[in-house]
């Protein structure tokens, strides 16, 4: 039998300290919950979660290897009968007033700050995991053939999101993953652009980053198309940007470094004079958040783990002109990578 | 002229001191900025705002009020130059390893832990911040009137939902305020119940908790209604429930304690034996954040300022039979409120 993800964590501690937890999203992961208010401590021995009366039955429903206590004090309910010596906190969540909440109220405990435990386990996927966002991906690709076929000139970049996120409820989606980017012409130069009322016009590019979300796991992609017939300049950045995401996809695999994969994007971009125009990571870890551990970007010389789910998407963007994003969602193996987010990669003309 | 949001800030402020923010709330509210990643220093003659390269284009475009620095290390960016002896933090916002970090890199000047300093001022709205909220409230409310139309027996909650959310974006949301609650039958007894594929029957109470989101503002109302004809229990609490959300608005004005307007509700809930299924907090501030300062439920003998924009929402939950909340997004004025969710109080059979 699997160990539950709560024994995994508690095999790191002694007997004498406990773990407590506030992140809501490592709480999920560990036992399930998805109430907006929770704090959950771990000792060696036993796993307690502590919600406030509005969540009482949905904590019984959906708990699994945790006790639940029901109250408004949260760290009073799961601290004060402990015997341990040390707490440890999740120190990148903590605020620096709940600890020190935490101080005043249990002088004598000493709090430790710990980074990354879970994180760290989340960041390998299980079957189930995988199998689920595989699904949030199919939505997700489904939802974009089908709003392409819906676009027509004059649309604004609101309808267009409004249709693509209908489109991933309507094939089963719980919600979105985040608020869809739909970018047209000049605005698909900025990154993280938000839709707006321009409306689309034949000689866009047209950039959309979307996903589906399900039971709390997200997808995410990113493909460009051109409205009308593409100009020799947007022929010619869409191909290398192409050229450069494949070259980063293709270096994937459980033996591959993060920087390896970074190097095989950035001079393939490079070779053509256009490694200034990407100016963001190369991608992130993809699941219960929609961007988590790992990280492109830091020169790790580090192995990407199996199973590991991260997107690859550079970008190409010419102020005022238009830029080209191509972003897959995809799963490390052993040997490459299983892409889930299937969609074409040549330059389509709507 | 009416004073910058920033420079209410910096009159609090001594001339060797910065307040350093991380909160991107916050950050939006003094500034404008709503992309992903930013920090803002705000010394008593200046303010500079730091993201990174995704948004070089969109903070120039949206920021007022600050300078902005574009970069990778932003509490580098912002603290280096500065020859300040203090710098304050918002201490319910940094984490506990933020705030390790800054003290590493900057182990001359002083941090400080500061709470609440803007979300004071965020809470009294001024007319532009009412007015963006009415437009979010009516479109909610124009969603629900189209979405009860659509209603019939054997749709499940998430259609409804989708229905409903769809209505919203229709109307002109630019986003949900949150995913809304759909909750059928016995579900409505769940306070915060995610939608399932549960089918609405005839008999079944239908509590809709639900919100539209207009440039960054939330809105926020709940409606019970019963489909086919109402049981004389159902009857019973919801006339119970509606009377005690009308008590709690009637005592409302900027004269009015958050104590005495909790009071109104519980008293008339006590006299009918129902205060012990009323589990939640009567309700909270609504603008930037769908729940903000001021929050109802701490017993406060403060008056309710005026312009403050709250929520009353009590509830009566019968477990694994039903549950009702009626739920208004209403503004404080000197003599009373202003209602924003004009929808009926009366029980709706559909």
């Amino acid at each position: 039998m699997t160990k539950s993800r709560i024994s995994r964590i508690q095999d790191s501690l002694q007997e004498d300290q406990a773990f407590y937890l506030t992140n809501l999203i490592n709480i999920r992961y560990l036992c399930g919950f998805t109430g907006s208010n929770g704090a959950l401590l771990i000792t060696k021995i036993a796993a307690t979660l502590a919600t406030d009366s509005r969540y009482e039955v949905q904590s019984s429903q959906q708990c699994f290897d945790v006790d639940v206590v029901i109250g408004r004090n949260l760290s009073e309910l799961l601290i004060e009968k402990e015997q341990v010596a040390e707490i440890w906190f999740e120190s990148n969540h903590l605020s620096v007033s709940q600890l020190t909440s935490l101080t005043e109220m249990f002088p004598i405990q000493k709090f430790v700050a710990k980074m990354g435990i879970v994180e760290a386990h989340r960041q390998i996927k299980d079957q189930a995991e995988l199998s689920i966002i595989r699904s949030a991906c199919e939505i997700s690709v489904a939802a974009w053939r089908m709003c392409i076929e819906q676009i027509k000139v004059g649309q604004s970049e609101r309808e267009i999101r409004n249709n693509l996120e209908q489109n991933m409820r309507l094939l089963g989606a719980d919600d979105v993953a985040f608020g869809s980017i739909v970018a047209a012409g000049s605005n698909s130069a900025i990154p993280h652009h938000e839709p707006t009322d321009r409306k689309v016009a034949s000689g866009d590019f047209l950039k959309i980053d979307f996903g589906a979300k399900i039971a709390g796991y997200h997808a995410d992609c990113t493909r460009t198309v051109v409205v009308g017939k593409a100009a020799d300049w947007q022929v010619e950045i869409y191909q290398l940007l192409a050229a450069a995401q494949a070259a980063g996809r293709n270096t994937l695999s459980a033996q591959a470094t993060f920087l390896a994969v970074e190097t095989a994007v950035s001079e393939t971009l490079n070779n053509s004079g256009h490694l200034e125009f990407f100016t963001h990571g190369l991608g992130h870890g993809v699941g219960l958040e929609i961007h988590e551990t790992p990280f492109f970007g830091r020169g790790s010389h580090d192995k990407i783990a199996e199973n590991t789910v991260l997107t690859i998407e550079p970008g190409i963007y010419l102020r005022d002109r238009g830029g080209v994003r191509i972003e897959d969602t995809v799963v490390v193996t052993v040997e490459s990578y299983e892409n889930l987010t299937d969609l074409p990669y040549e330059l389509i003309e709507i």
